[in-house]
């Protein structure tokens, strides 16, 4: 019989902490356990040290423990002693976990092994370890009370491999979770307030297993229902219900899209569906745009060609720029910016230019020009358009990543 | 008189443990309380249920407890109400965060408020208000017991905005803790059980303030020396001689930097060093490498400028690729990406030209060429350079991420 199953995950790792590393591996884990409908109640990111990732264990709710970090095989690692400690069991070495970092070592690291990957063989008795092929260190699943307790280093492949072939096959096998789905909406140029009063009745009206969400991005808005339920067609069906109702209550003008797609990948259906090839000419975003529109596979079809024009020298050179209007207007400026996208779009034979122009700081540049002054031009045969940004208070890299944005912004704009 | 203080960072949001949305707050966070010494003990992420917020928050053995999120204006927003509820204060409308809210909108939304946004202005008795001047929502400090509770939204510039302007100057005012420092040498293609075994000693003889240890980062290992002290000079001295000790233990072939420069940060510097221009030439990468190459102010000092020849046709017209040799050889080929990197050389008078090409997939190229199969090649007036990979395991885009880091590692070695 289905039941709710939770699972919480344990990042291990001072280096969290101190805002060394962003920790991504909660991040897969939770997109994973999503996958499987088993509900994600928490994750934690705790320091090497044996008390407090104990503590974070043995006080977790969840039936599913996972824990990532602290397997390898230095003396910052301390996973596996914790694990002893809550068994209550020795570590011993693991006949077939030895065997396995033996293999990968002569197939893989093609050099004799140290005491210490000797070590990383080493398993509390009753433990199962598993398999890694990535790396040294296995994975270790553990059962204590009526929990399981999954461990797994924390090098991202080596996590990913683990869980893909050995934890999700075994939690699939091991549990029948009711089902959890969501459905998104996506809304435009309206605030969550605005539309929030809008929903207010909708949201009333919903019954208790489904449960709807706001999620802010920049100017779009995502608006997720989530269901929980034991009978997957049915609950798809009062899901989709719902969706629609939601749908016929946003206002046409801020409706952006079903589900969540970004608005890269809004772009690029756009341009396949009207058939339109673009080239890009950039400066001071120096391939951000470019890199942006072949995010998708398929890019081929409608992205043509890109060009980084970093120095007014380039832009002339590359893109048709003539000096003269770089000297009158300045290398940042609307005109140049004009200049660059059809530039790109001559050389290219492109539909549709775009191009960036700006200063990212943290000087003006030779024209004087302050940093965070920004122009975006995007052309076609039929229309031009030039937009200016500035933006003082952003450093280099939040500068160009805003003004990338803004130019798929502007170009979905555009082709809309 | 210096002691040790504590922090813990919760993150409040479903989508976050629903996998829908990737945590940078905490990652923030933490990395501006290392700036100022107090030590971060946990990142939690809870779902938006109160117990479960409170339950985190009346367990944490923190001194201070910062949250992100739950205080938007939708029914899914439950920080404020569990502030109250630790508090035993109810919420009344604050005339203080009134006036912020009637202020931001007059100002920067420029259209009427709703009852929503005056219900943002609610604030449980007791607690003081922070001017968010970011947005709608407040920010909220209380204390109880011995513990100070920070409630900040959770739209990063939002977040970042607060805690930069109104919480960390209160901090720092607040509290004197013990100084916390960490310096980093950075080793070079040798695995961290090879190094462990030469630092065993080294690592053994630390004095119990100091600790050392390993982040891996593909090729690169991180040393971290993390030493404690209330003796700002006599710590950092400390540090800086056992740093000189470890250098002097890795062999010199596997000494990459000392800190923590990364691959590009380095590859830029030797740039400059040797007063050399690049220009890129890219295909499958898209302008990743570009990118990579001007993430660093002053790079158009060594940047030239970047050309993404996506199709043959561009690769012949941007690069002077022969068709002949795409023809011959296939586009992803040795002979094609040299072409190219003379391309780029030649056509932007740069003394070095760097290229990318390959079949990204997840399909075959026009000469059947399989996914994951990628060629990079570095050119100067000395030397050419071509290597070749093939990731047919990896998706598009960490086949391009990947082909990108390579690339930039290949270029260091280049330059080395």
């Amino acid at each position: 019989m289905k039941k709710m199953i939770t699972a919480h995950v344990i990042s291990i790792g001072d280096e969290i902490l101190f805002g060394q590393t962003l920790d991504t591996n909660s991040h897969f884990l939770a997109v994973e356990f999503a996958k499987i409908s088993i509900e994600l109640i928490q994750i934690s990111a705790v320091q090497d040290k044996k008390k407090r990732i104990r503590n974070e264990i043995l006080s977790s709710p969840a039936d599913i423990i996972i824990t990532t970090g602290g397997l390898g095989p230095t003396r910052d690692d301390k996973t596996k002693y914790v694990l002893s400690q809550i068994t209550g069991k020795a570590l011993e070495l693991n006949d077939q976990a030895l065997k396995w970092t033996q293999d990968y070592f002569e197939n893989t690291v093609k050099r004799p092994m140290n005491k210490l990957n000797r070590n990383q063989a080493l398993v509390p008795i009753g433990t199962i370890p598993l398999h890694n092929k990535m790396g040294t260190a296995p994975g270790l699943w553990t059962e204590f009370g009526k929990k399981i307790l999954i461990c797994l280093p924390g090098v991202p492949h080596e996590m990913k491999f683990l869980m893909k072939n050995e934890i999700l096959p075994r939690l699939i096998e091991r549990f029948d979770p009711i089902f959890i789905f969501h459905e998104f909406v996506q809304t435009y140029n309206i605030a969550e307030s605005e539309l929030a009063e809008i929903l207010t009745q909708f949201e009333k009206n919903l019954p208790d297993h489904l449960s709807l969400a706001y999620l802010p991005h920049g100017k779009r808005i995502r608006l997720r229902i989530t269901g929980h339920g034991d009978d997957s067609q049915r609950l798809k069906n009062e899901i989709q219900e719902q969706i629609e109702i939601l749908i016929s209550l946003i206002p046409a003008m801020n409706f952006l899209s079903r589900g969540t797609l970004s608005l890269t990948e809004l772009t690029a259906t756009a341009l396949k569906e009207k058939n339109l090839e673009i080239a890009t000419a950039e400066s001071f975003t120096a391939g951000k745009i470019a890199e942006e529109l072949t995010t998708e596979s398929g890019s081929s079809v409608y992205f043509k060609a890109g060009i980084v024009a970093y120095s007014p020298e380039m832009k002339e050179k590359l893109l048709q720029v003539p000096q003269s209007l770089i000297q009158e207007k300045g290398v940042a400026s609307a005109e140049v910016a004009l200049a660059m996208a059809h530039g790109a779009r001559n050389i290219c034979h492109s539909d549709i230019g775009i191009s960036s122009t700006g200063v990212a700081g943290p000087n003006p540049d030779s024209f004087g020009t302050p940093p965070g002054v920004a122009f975006i031009a995007i052309v076609s045969d039929e229309k031009e358009k030039v937009y200016s940004f500035h933006f003082p208070e952003l450093e280099r890299i939040p500068f160009t990543k805003k003004c990338t944005d803004l130019a798929i912004q502007k170009l979905y704009d555009f082709l809309r």
